[in-house]
């Protein structure tokens, strides 16, 4: 699965676990809300200066955001 | 620790495990070989496409390449 993808999905778990809409996390995040929209939806190659500022709105840390399964090279 | 800093380190670390030089590492990751010394230097803001490449380059996944204390809240 594409790395986009994945981390999209990933986004959206988060995101959904907090009760955020996408442009709930957008301000947040302070980031644009289509720009927000178009990463969870794998169509964006987020920077990690941005994937960051997603990360610490979604209350996580970069470590705990990569301990899903999807990012293991076995998946 | 600023991300980019973080992520340079890291790579830089794994890179020795290796025993690669920059330049084998960018030829193994398909990249320019100034971009990968400045990324590792945390002079760039590195896409997730292109930090897959260098991870992968580095003979692991993305998860075990944020499993780094330094990637944790707490540090």
């Amino acid at each position: 699965m594409d790395i986009r993808i994945k981390i999209g999905l990933r986004i959206k778990e988060l995101r959904k676990n907090l009760s955020l809409t996408q442009e709930a996390l957008a301000f947040k995040a302070d980031l644009d809300k289509t720009y927000v929209n178009e990463v969870e939806n794998g169509k964006r190659n987020i920077s990690v200066v941005n994937l960051e500022k997603v990360i610490l709105a979604l209350e996580t840390d970069i470590k705990d955001f990569f301990q899903a399964t999807q990012f293991s090279s076995t998946n």
